[in-house]
């Protein structure tokens, strides 16, 4: 027998128990706000046909796109000769791996348009695959979890997402700053400054400006053709404008006689209405924010976590033609997609995880072998029908391996069952990290657990 | 624009809403089980290496694999002439996607095996993938539900199984039958007929005696090599004992002589007997149960729901050396999975869903238009911190069209809120299962739903 090496693909994980509790912890509490909101489930498979992928996310996505291999004999009738591996692969592979959650969602929402209810809430939390280059951080497959409503034009799903987002941020413990813009705004940001045609290298760059800073967006405006009188015009807009109100107006100042403009201007202004009277923390608007992605159309959102210098960890925003590509024009959505590796990376440098997460299994019973096994199992019947998670020690071995066994797993309590305890129907419950003891019946060792 | 007509890869599923809570449904049953029985998760890449995975399901197994392009100019250096299909598979493609959990948990085990604490009891619940001829019922894409214990060859685990398998279908409702074999049994049987080396052909073959009959199995037999001689000395066993108690009786007349059938029938009682100290059902032994796979060593369960003709729905046993072709030798395991896709039959077919499933969203406020809508806001805040599943429809339209829109969804409850009610501070609730209508404070609401 040939002995394979273990190992898995570079830039893939696996998951021991504690980052898989840590990370269902994540899953779990982005999934219960969801499911609060009336979002409903949706998944996807992880393959999809190319041709819903491809030309999708520009042409570095396309390379980035893991191909799967058609099956059987696909060598068949394919001519080998003069042929770029790029164009080879669309001939050998039909099928891709998902690469973001968007683009299968968009073509799902037009396959499935007769059996959805309009507008239609959903979540989607699964795994996502890019050939990317390996650096720290940076995984070939990983988390996306996404909510989008789609075919409603109204602005109270951007407060519902707004809300959404706080609501988990503040039930995982992270402070965050949630900073707005629109797309509108940037619109008329081009406008006025005489190139609408460039919005999109505006955008580009100083959607930059918090990483390079101005000197850098400048020359990156001119190395994209925005000439220097243009980028004149920008610099107001790049002044360190305080409060929300103060950048409202100045805004109106600046780009409120654009129809764009205007536009903008309102729904940002709407937006912080409600959250005043819902007494939700105000979004901060951001006018370099721009998230890179051209296929926002209004609201664009950012989330990032105080305290800590990890980029942002959830963002989303407005589309308005998302199903086009599909044969679908004009439906309009708005998402919001958090990071959960991000988000884990976060709690793990400000400690945020919950400590009971450490302790997944609560009592462990030690093992003295038969007759004792059967007192201990049907206890453990008692224990687990209150839902709390134990076990007995399967093999009848040292105790002190097992107490060890125990100590690795984070056990917080170990039952002893001897013959005494029996005679007396009793057992006797070791803190583990108090060391003491005490000769309890099976309720009040519930109680204690349980009280915890 | 080229439209792409939407489509996904054959074999594969979308999952709408109520699809995905019916689904969530059984895997979340599956797993608080597991848990609770302190089996903690792990999860695998994907995609593994293809080194990891060929040669472990047997040639049909290989070319059931979905193989994964290499990324990059992948046709360097490959001699694209006489090489077969399946040779320039290998060369272009490195990684290929999880055709199992268990070969990639064996692999997990070897490569983490110092950093896991054993018995290392772990579930695992992740999709699969096999390119396999389509039919109904089969895709080339579903899920497993395995929970394992490895690195403890004590009875326990396999009662411990035992445990949670009748707790899963007790929780889901489905009434089962469990059958239990041990493949030493089997070997004995082998032995005893003079042909030890033929177990694997004898196992194959009767495995298939429920779904075949007695005369083609013979015929197979006879096919693999097994002489007519042999096959008449299996024939008692054939026979139809019909107790548990008779057929370890039978069984020890016959094989009890032999080193393996007395350990086997030893090992079948002991379960039996804990059943029984333990109040569980007794499984049903059934001497031709193999589940046709090789590396089962012990204990052999199979599960099957009653009242449906469907096959069997959860399987497991023992196995003493899985880790073995990754370079650690004689780790026992035993182990079990549930077939989700099959639990999924029996539970639509028998109407077995609880109904509350449908209803996953509980109300919906009516959209008024504004100061309503702001009210509307207040008052889901209230609910939804009381975890109730609540949503306002976002767009301000005819009302007729958002009750079309609850009554299509499920939602049991609508709330409208006019002057009047801001006025008292008051809601409109509306049964949509009854059409009575209540005028209510927020707090009676949360009661009136919550009883529900």
């Amino acid at each position: 027998m040939t002995i394979t090496k273990p190992s898995i693909p570079k830039g893939t994980r696996d998951f021991t128990p504690l980052l898989m509790i840590r990370r269902n912890y994540i899953f779990n509490t982005i999934r219960s706000v969801f499911e609060k909101y009336a979002y409903l489930p949706v998944e996807t498979p992880a393959m999809e046909n190319l041709s819903t992928l491809m030309g999708k996310y520009g042409e570095e996505g396309d390379r980035l796109l893991f191909k799967v291999l058609n099956s059987g004999n696909f060598m068949q009738d394919i001519d080998f000769n003069n042929v770029t591996s790029n164009k080879l692969a669309l001939k050998i592979a039909e099928k891709g791996l998902r690469y973001d959650l968007t683009v299968p969602f968009a073509r799902f929402v037009v396959q499935h348009r007769n059996d959805l209810i309009f507008p239609f809430k959903r979540y989607q939390m699964q795994p996502v695959w890019r050939a990317d280059r390996l650096q720290k951080g940076r995984y070939r497959e990983f988390y996306q979890c996404d909510a989008d409503v789609i075919g409603s034009t109204s602005l109270l799903n951007e407060i519902e997402l707004l809300q959404i987002t706080y609501e988990i941020f503040q039930r995982l413990g992270i402070a965050v700053t949630v900073k707005i813009n629109n797309r509108k705004i940037l619109a008329a940001i081009a406008e006025v400054i005489g190139f609408p045609d460039k919005i999109t290298d505006i955008c580009t760059a100083i959607d930059k400006l918090d990483k390079i800073g101005k000197t850098q967006v400048c020359e990156e405006l001119i190395e994209r053709g925005v000439p220097q009188e243009a980028i004149d015009k920008i610099d107001p807009f790049f002044g360190s404008w305080k409060t929300n109100e103060e950048k409202l107006k100045k805004l109106s100042t600046y780009i409120a006689h654009t129809e764009q403009g205007k536009k903008g201007i309102e729904e940002l202004q709407t937006i912080l209405e409600y959250a005043e009277k819902l007494q939700i923390t105000p979004p901060e608007i951001d006018i370099t924010l721009a998230r890179g992605l051209n296929y926002y159309t209004g609201a664009i959102f950012e989330v990032k976590a105080c305290h800590v210098n990890i980029g942002s960890i959830s963002g989303g925003g407005r589309y308005d033609n998302l199903t086009g590509v599909f044969g679908w024009e004009n439906l309009s959505g708005v998402g919001i997609s958090f990071g959960a590796e991000r988000i884990y990376d976060v709690l793990e440098e400000l400690q945020l995880f919950p400590a009971t997460l450490s302790e997944p299994i609560k009592v462990l019973f030690i093992n003295f072998g038969k007759n004792e096994d059967i007192y201990a199992l049907q206890a453990l019947q008692k224990l687990r029908a209150k839902e709390i998670s134990a076990e007995l020690y399967p093999d009848r071995t040292k105790i002190a391996k097992q107490m060890g066994y125990a100590n690795a797993k984070g056990i917080p309590y170990v039952i002893m069952v001897g013959e005494e305890e029996i005679a007396e129907q009793k057992f006797t419950l070791k803190n583990m990290e108090t060391g003491g003891q005490q000769k309890l019946s099976i309720e009040e060792i519930i109680e204690t657990i349980s009280s915890f």
